[in-house]
């Protein structure tokens, strides 16, 4: 799991985010303790402060990366190739299948939300409304260029996002489809849902 | 809160769930001791095990409650009168509103899953496919009678659930619109998604 964060340097830290979103799964966020964490990577508490001053230190690293790279996603996906269709398609097709094959990291980042202390949790509302002002945009992008048909545009991005973030909730190691298959199967959903023709 | 445990009998056992509702939800599952729930119903420890056993018990309680309440209402939907889009339109409309308005406990019912003892577990989770196969079943209903048209029929019924379940992640007293609203807006887009003729 330690390559969700190739960016992330020393690779101590690094082990420190894999061991908390395994122990945050599996206890929740407020029941886990920095023993637990710095014990799960295999060092010392002490160890563990050299690289995070708490464990809302590593909570806030786990979510402000899981949202940044959500935003990058659909960021990119919506700025490509093709009609606003074609963009959409290849948007939920990533997210749904990023939920999936992370669906340990996605489920902290996703849940443990209000654990944030305050100014990380401001930084992630941002980074929340910026991934909806993108799908809201390329959703206006579909109507207005009459691809997509939608009565209500903050309703409809609000479910885009939603129908991929609650794969994390239910994907498991064992789950079907794979998921990439799983993405391109909502990607269809998503477009009949926005009414895009011959969806 | 307690108005949501009408049958629970008595009184003071209906405080104590929705005590727990409150804690869990502030601090998850997990950090929440049988103390903290007596405490913010008002008793001692020693009450609350008048009622409950242990705090997995109340948590049982909840999310079978929930688990019940869901099940009830999607198949009072699905068995309702009119074609497939019809009755979909019903069981989207209230299974939303239902997680708008009850978000509190719903994120409990739908979070804490994994937190079940082995027992209350098996019969949530034989819960949870009873609801999947009714929203399965209107969805092969509907398309074997032209009314919908879905190439995959699982996922669509997955698509269905997912809207629902997520809207309780989100949604706070603040939020709008009023979860009726959201229902009906979400119906709309449901109907789209399984290409119901007209939608």
């Amino acid at each position: 799991m330690t390559d969700l964060w190739p960016d992330v340097r020393p690779d101590a830290a690094r082990r420190l985010m894999a061991a908390a979103v395994a122990a945050f799964g599996e206890r929740g966020y407020h029941a886990t303790t920095t023993r637990d964490i710095a014990t799960a990577a295999g060092m010392s508490p002490a160890a563990l402060y050299v690289h995070f001053p708490s464990k809302a230190a590593v909570l806030s690293a786990i979510s402000r990366s899981g949202h940044e790279k959500a935003l990058a996603m659909v960021t990119a996906a919506a700025a490509g190739p093709g009609d606003a269709a074609a963009r959409m398609r290849v948007l939920v097709t990533e997210f749904v299948a990023w939920h999936a094959r992370r669906h340990r990291v996605a489920r902290i980042v996703q849940y443990e939300l209000t654990a944030l202390p305050e100014p990380d949790y401001e930084a992630v509302v941002a980074l929340r409304r910026q991934t909806d002002a993108v799908v809201r945009s390329l959703i206006e992008d579909g109507v207005s260029s009459g691809v997509f048909r939608v009565s209500d545009i903050r309703s409809a991005a609000r479910a885009v996002l939603s129908l991929g973030i609650d794969v994390a909730r239910w994907y498991t190691a064992e789950s079907k489809p794979d998921p990439e298959t799983l993405g391109a199967d909502y990607a269809g959903l998503v477009l009949a849902m926005l009414g895009a023709a011959g969806a």
